[in-house]
């Protein structure tokens, strides 16, 4: 949201930007970006998936990208391409340019003295910048955010409201985070000793590399004693709780709601479904695709779909089934025994 | 909490607002709800479950409030219902009724002078609030809370502390925000191209509708190009997930920590079971309840009660029977196997 | 991180604080603990595990703390003990102080005149406390947190940035909240009457005891009526909720993302896996164990281990086995007509 007027674009124009055939009008302007269900005549919509093939036929669009084997399915001025949803991500994103920061730090913020801000640096209402932070040129921090002592964001950074970056902490370039969201509160580390939990201070900090987005409310921890490590081009979403000393590999997609514990290391290029967990001290190879709801207790040392989600059932049906599955291993014995017993049949008649 | 002196009702004047039966003296005079295990003289207590029967004996409340089933178990005086819970809830309510604002913006907020605030507004402490935000009628917007520029908010609604609700979104009369919950966070909209992912922005709102509570740390995306949308009245947990473009359909409730993927339709007054899961683009019926831990992976037609969580056992059984669920597609086979050999069998003796 | 200048020990001093004995240099001197891996001269490192014995080998650490089967596994100076790893947390602690309140209120902190702050009270920037709430001696609140009226804070706590405590709350000495952790938020409470829900409200309190440490984004909600209780040693990590009326005895710790439902008491020293749940109204026993992504639905009334998450798979076998868990009734159903046909078989054969 720019606030400023709309941007406007002819079909031409973004096939010479992005690539792409254009089939009818190629100065057919678009404003913005619409689902097909609810565009109007300015906007352009998308289609990536057949199913939507009767919205396609409904839709008042002014303008339709699609792929190449659809590309004689509707009658409107449309561009052809080879990945229609990556290539509405483009010409969304040139509609809707993130906006620009207004530099200075509003009055109401807190800037320690000692912090480095570079050029057209945002600092939002009532924002805390700590001692010896250092904040790159064009970056926007939201309003209410509090940025540790020593912390170090790079250029271009996007902290959304009410984030909390930790002390020493590092964001790399372009990197986006939204509301709510933790940077480098203490890891999970305490022992156990004369039957009281002792804390083991969490000394390392959480270093966060460029392009990566970090959803609302997610939390990552400070490494115990080495850093807690996301890497470039990681995209987590909201609710993500990363335990103390993960690594997280470049290009990794982790949807919302998991959790992963300490000192794992997930690969480069991996998706990660919701709510679905990877326990502490285990590696992910990359390009693993991990479905929602599974919990993943040992090492993956190959690329492919791993899943472990209970498969959900009418009530009645589900409670007869986990009936018996708390009896499986027994079950298993009784086949064994019928095998057995069949087996020596067959000897004592042939 | 009013902070003010607590009012006092009597039997009476409670039955003549909620209606019921009152037995015993109509002139008991009670200040506050309790529990029967702690109630004191001056407090009315609620019986909704048999099993609370013995606590019920043991009392030291002045008045009880219980269903026609129960309501010659005690001696007190009492008030006889049919739902006494609700019966309960509205009795709560009259002695704890929600604070009024103290009107107006604590010298400290930051409040946009193009922000429309309507009378009886407070703004509390240290918040803030966006350009061409408005803000209804004896709404209070707590301590901390950041308000995007051009929000919409109803009447009386109530944001506790830390509350963010980004730019655009909307929220109904009437609604309860609980602290920490992020309201209109973009959506996790991302297509990989070139090996890279490549964010679609995303310029949908968030609108909720009246009478919604939504709970601490929760969070509800934007829509990616449609708004994700909140009906009348429904309840929703702490810490849950609402991906982009979701529908919640009107008076439905959600337990803590559920996730709903991105553009899946849940209906009216359904229930959902704490840490349950809908993935994405899904279609659930109205009236559908889901337990809790139970991942929904198909759309739902019809209401009832679905379950997917796995029986919790002794870790030692539960090994056993786990181990044997990794062949559970072998033994079926084995099975079958077994059924062939043994009809063969008796086809051979017949 | 004190941001002073980093004290260092002999070996012999350590010792002579938390015993062990030294084998090598006592008068080696270590400014700093480390990873094995990482670790530079200066620094003492710790073996609690033998998979890390190669680690233990190519270490440049100046010292290592290690239990006394591995005494010899190494030629550094190093300090045998008991148990290697809270001997070494206290080290790390002894290193790694936390750092003194600066007292006093920041000048932008919005704190009411008629709270009442002890000694040594450190109150961030952007902070608010609310009127008639107490802070003991030595406690820091971090900037951006919110203190509500008649909250109740012991001494030396420490809370990170952008805590929020809800009015009436009690945390106590000592105790460590991290930053969006929200205390003492309504618990989900409603009642459903004539096709609407109606608000129970939550009137209990949350009381915290001594030596707690609760996680970032950690939620713990405010009790219907009576208290929602956390004892004192109890350690959750990040993102748990804990509803309404829950009671957690002292010394048990938690692991991220879990669920408490209302009503439930967890026992002294338990220790809860990543992503379980406990269903609402159950009772655990103390010294129970539950793992990772394990559903709690019935009391448990003995010490030992509980499990309940479904083993994941490649896909394709999953998908195998899953699709039989749905027929499991039946599979039993089939393997007792088979006992049965073989056993009139034998019969009629005998």
């Amino acid at each position: 949201m720019t606030g400023g007027e709309q941007a406007s674009y002819t079909l031409r124009d973004i096939a010479v930007r992005f690539g792409g055939e254009v089939i009818g009008d190629p100065q057919t302007r678009v404003t913005q970006v619409a689902s097909l269900e609810n565009a109007t005549p300015d906007a352009v919509a998308f289609l990536a998936n057949e199913r939507y093939l009767q919205q396609l036929r409904m839709t008042r669009a002014g303008a339709v990208i699609l792929g190449s084997a659809l590309r004689d399915e509707t009658p409107l001025p449309r561009i052809v391409c080879d990945n229609p949803y990556a290539y509405f991500a483009r010409v969304s994103a040139l509609l809707n340019p993130p906006r620009a920061p207004v530099p200075g730090a509003h009055a109401s913020a807190v800037v320690d003295g000692s912090a480095a801000l570079e050029a057209d640096v945002e600092i939002g209402a009532l924002a805390v910048v700590g001692r010896n932070a250092t904040i790159g040129a064009g970056s926007i921090v939201g309003p209410g955010c509090i940025i540790g002592d020593e912390a170090v964001l790079g250029r271009a950074v996007r902290l959304y409201p009410n984030v909390t970056i930790y002390h020493g902490c590092r964001v790399g370039d372009r990197t986006i985070v939204h509301a709510g969201a933790v940077i480098g509160a203490d890891g999970f580390g305490i022992a156990m000793s004369d039957e009281r939990w002792v804390k083991i201070p969490q000394i390392g900090r959480v270093v966060i590399g460029v392009d990566v987005e970090i959803g609302a409310n997610t939390t990552i921890d400070r490494g115990a004693i080495d850093d807690t490590i996301i890497e470039d081009g990681v995209k987590l979403d909201n609710q993500i709780q990363v335990g103390h000393n993960v690594r997280i590999g470049a290009h990794t997609a982790i949807a919302a709601c998991v959790g992963i514990a300490g000192s794992s290391r997930v690969g480069r290029y991996c998706r990660i479904g919701g709510a679905s967990g990877i326990a502490g001290h285990l590696s992910i190879a990359d390009h693993v695709e991990i479905s929602a709801h599974t919990l993943i207790t040992k090492s993956i040392d190959r690329p492919g779909t791993y899943t472990g989600a209970y498969p959900f059932d009418a009530n009645s049906d589900w409670r007869r089934n986990a009936a018996q599955l708390r009896h499986l291993g027994e079950l298993a014995d009784r086949v064994r025994v019928l095998e057995k017993k069949l087996a020596a049949k067959e000897r004592s008649q042939s």
